[in-house]
């Protein structure tokens, strides 16, 4: 199955080692860069989305987590066959085809394959 | 980006019309079938999972939901350009490579992307 980037996210982590590891835990704010302006339609600001996006620096190869001691199925490595990453950010500026997001964790120039509305998160404030 | 199936998922809903439009809807249990035993490691009973699965019928080429009259970004509609599906799931049942599970809308023989350790929400009881 091929997936497709619908855009990218630009982000003030360059390295894996600067990101969080959980978007919760993030200060900083993201960029979704989307390559149609169109899907944007009726994205408001202050909104929550789910952003599913492709963690390219992941190695998709490890099936058993050392640090752990089990599967990859049973954690929530980022090295995993799949390294699809999801996250709830909050919507803090839309211009264009860019849309300026709180709560990301993702390293520079992750593509991103996916958004969609989303009920709010308890844990969300 | 090519994504692999790490399993498939055998449901009582045959067609797209037969499953319920939530996860958390579906009475039936469905069995997840991996393609390596392995990776299951510590995955235990009444465990609950994050499922994502790739929704083989929708069709992506849709940007725009007419019944909704926004953009599919917009939505929760399984007609997207990358139609994966997310679904936190009830671990029933464990046996050799085949986990049954509660909780799942997915159709009969859709592909499973991943699996992984999920917490509860506050709605799954």
């Amino acid at each position: 199955m091929q997936v497709s980037s619908i855009g990218v996210i630009k982000s003030p982590y360059k390295k894996r080692e600067d990101a969080p590891k959980q978007g919760i835990d993030s200060k900083e704010i993201s960029t979704i860069v989307l390559y149609d302006q169109r899907i944007l339609e009726r994205i408001k600001n202050r909104e929550y989305l789910l952003v599913l996006y492709w963690m390219h620096l992941s190695d998709r190869k490890v099936l058993w987590s050392e640090s752990k001691g089990r599967g990859v199925f049973a954690t929530r490595s980022p090295e995993r066959p799949n390294p699809i990453a999801i996250s709830v950010v909050k919507v803090v500026g839309i211009k264009g085809s860019k849309i300026k997001v709180k709560y990301l964790d993702a390293v520079d120039d992750t593509p991103i394959m996916d958004l969609r509305s989303h009920l709010l998160y308890p844990q969300v404030q």
